[in-house]
């Protein structure tokens, strides 16, 4: 038997996701409405044999908002752009069932999925952001328990509108004058507690039948949707061991519905940064965490010392003597900071900036962060990633330089499986309803 | 002064607007979501130096529906498709007011604009057909004069929403840490009758400012609405009485709201069948009548004779005699047709194949359908026109043989003026409205 497979997805987000990545000198300030960059970024993520695509979303923005999501591309339009450049990754686009109607999804799902000839896949999200209601005339946001019971409903008229066509519905017999059969021809009829949805849908199924449904919350509700009806989960851990508990839960809720195991996929999101030589890594990672503003690294460093005021003290000595202080409320944050400080001569600019931007165990030479991911993969805890880039050229820097050593561990493609997103996943192409009932 | 300008858009619609079309031999039965046959016309289109791409859509189908309306690509994701694939040329999608948010119309349609850097524009439909409302979980489709009373507000709202953020807000400074200025971040607040929106949105806008507004309804309503908030009218007439009526009428009413007759542009859809020669033309014209059915056509003509059941005489043997049979109903119609069998000596089945494709002025050679298109531009009627495919090849046949024929007429473009839509278009680039009170 075949080694299992490692998948793998590429997050695009411009000028990312953190407060001040965009600062980096190789950061052009437009990269979230740029076409150029994500199309080189889809290309390079193509060019590692990548599964897929992957663009996060949100409705609200204010004044206070990440840089990335002011101004940025909306997931469907741009994934769609990215169809024509790209020949075998798949496209996720994340989409919220609290603002949207469920034929207008099933369209527009349907529609990038005929034109990239099944590559598409929906994350499934419920809108965490309390002012989203404000930009779609509700008077309140739903809460956690109704948005995701409103989520269910969605996503089942949804996978409904896309079985309206059974696959071999469009005969198109010329001669006769017969464009399709009209036994293959479904009406959905939905009417339920939050949406009553009559069909048929005006768009057909792909050859994936479905596009692959993602969910991305990793509350219990959110698990308990995963578990039931989606195909992939988008999540993110500090360490292994919460990772593994994660992985093994919803596994074990997915089986309790009556899945197996292999049915449902666990991506955890990480932000690999590779050097050549670890201090390599160590510079590109001194280089993203200088980007936060001193300032905005002296207050967040205080907030651990009792709001202590860091900025009395010269930046570029050392860390200064500050007796007890911070040990009445995060003491072992607060200890193994002044100890590290001591052991290492540290300044106070390098202590505030590294508590900043913390240290996760992707951060190494090309061997040291395939064996984390072989560790998580082969450990319980993941089926695939999500890279995230947090670097310039991280995402590069991972298809050259890690992608090779997957690959030569036989861990990871090196030629894509299939053109569709569901086969290099491995997933099943789900019957359609009614052909089913027909077969049996 | 430089001439005025010719424009021309392209109605990309897979399968055809007929009922038989999709029978023709060269048509592919998948036409509909097809990417390469989508993409094929869209080159050619800009080959031809064409404004724009017009995708019409629909939200309601059932089983007596056109061919193409039942399996066809959704207006947005195909034009974000097509807009990696093109340089030029203007990408306009149908979305109607009466069934989205705004708030999401707004966002897709900034964002088609940033992919495509500023070749948007959005066709504002109010949707027809009732069963929509059934796939929208509406109780009841809100009667005509509602759903233009929603459409205004719609619009408004959306076009708030596209000021949200001045065109020099993103300054991006990165050695201070500041990506924007707060004070060119507006928040919209609307609440009106039918919507409520705070904003901001989270795209700017492209260079053109808003994608370019079109209208596409004959009423009253709809010219209202096009002559206040509209930057060009898609439009159809069989005549060139009727279409200089609707033309000055159109102008006329924007003038009243204190615009100038060329800030409104109307574009009447024409579906010409260009020939070498006129028997080419001709033949062309054969070939999609007699994709009709001929059980179609004879039941198409029987209704102009009182559903007089034709099937009852030979199909090819002469027009049968019927003596005053259609003259209490379309007399007119019914007289005509019979002098022409007679004079023409036409079998029935030429005659009922006629009846049910109707020949329009825009048949011909070359300079013919020129001559047509001139007189029509000359003549008070368009400032430009919608090509629609309605012969295999129909917009192949345009671009090489019609374009030539009006560039040397000094009517068209022979290189594009400008890289945006309305630059193409001759429109202005519409204020931020927060920058004209800062500058007022």
């Amino acid at each position: 038997m075949a080694k299992r497979q490692l998948k793998l997805g590429a997050s695009l987000n411009g000028v990312g996701n953190s407060i001040s990545f965009w600062r980096h000198p190789n950061i052009p300030i437009n990269a979230s409405v740029s076409l150029d960059f994500y199309k080189e970024q889809a290309l390079k993520a193509e060019e590692g044999k990548f599964d897929l695509l992957f663009i996060a979303d949100g409705l609200f923005i204010n004044e206070k908002s990440n840089p990335h999501f002011l101004n940025r591309f909306e997931p469907l339009t741009i994934l769609s752009a990215l169809a024509g450049f790209t020949s075998n990754i798949g496209l996720v686009a994340t989409l919220s069932t609290s603002y949207s109607e469920p034929f207008t999804v099933a369209r527009q799902f349907a529609s990038l999925d005929q034109i990239n000839g099944g590559r598409s896949g929906w994350n499934v999200v419920t809108s965490p952001l309390e002012g989203s209601a404000l930009n779609f005339g509700k008077g309140e946001h739903p809460n956690h328990s109704l948005r995701y019971e409103i989520a269910e409903e969605h996503l089942e008229v949804v996978k409904g509108l896309w079985d309206s066509w059974e696959d071999d519905a469009f005969t198109g017999d010329k001669e006769n004058d017969v464009f399709f059969d009209r036994t293959k021809l479904h009406t959905l009829n939905h009417k339920g507690t939050h949406f009553s949805v009559q069909g048929p849908l005006n768009v057909a199924r792909s050859k994936q039948g479905y596009p692959v449904i993602f969910q991305a919350g990793s509350s219990e509700s959110g698990k308990d949707l995963a578990a039931r009806s989606a195909d992939a989960v988008y999540t993110g851990h500090e360490t292994l061991e919460e990772a593994r508990e994660f992985y093994s839960d919803v596994k074990e809720k997915a089986i309790a519905y009556g899945r197996k195991a292999e049915d449902i996929l666990i991506f955890p999101g990480i932000g690999p940064i590779v050097g050549r030589t670890e201090e390599e890594a160590e510079q590109k990672y001194q280089e993203i965490a200088e980007l936060v503003s001193i300032d905005q690294a002296l207050n967040y460093l205080g907030r651990y010392f009792e709001h202590f005021d860091f900025t009395q003290f010269p930046l570029d000595e050392p860390f200064p003597e500050i007796g007890d202080l911070g040990s009445n409320s995060f003491r072992s944050t607060t200890d193994k900071i002044k100890q590290q400080a001591r052991e290492q001569g540290l300044t106070l600019r390098q202590v505030a900036l590294q508590a900043s931007t913390p240290r996760t165990s992707f951060i190494g030479t090309p061997d040291q962060i395939a064996d984390q991911i072989q560790e998580w993969f082969e450990g319980g805890a993941a089926d695939g990633f999500n890279i995230r880039t947090v670097v310039p050229g991280g995402l590069a820097d991972f298809v050259d330089l890690v992608v090779p050593v997957l690959q030569q561990r036989g861990l990871f493609r090196t030629e894509y499986e299939d053109d569709t997103l569901r086969g290099n996943l491995g997933l099943k192409v789900p019957a359609n309803r009614y052909t089913l009932e027909t077969v049996q």
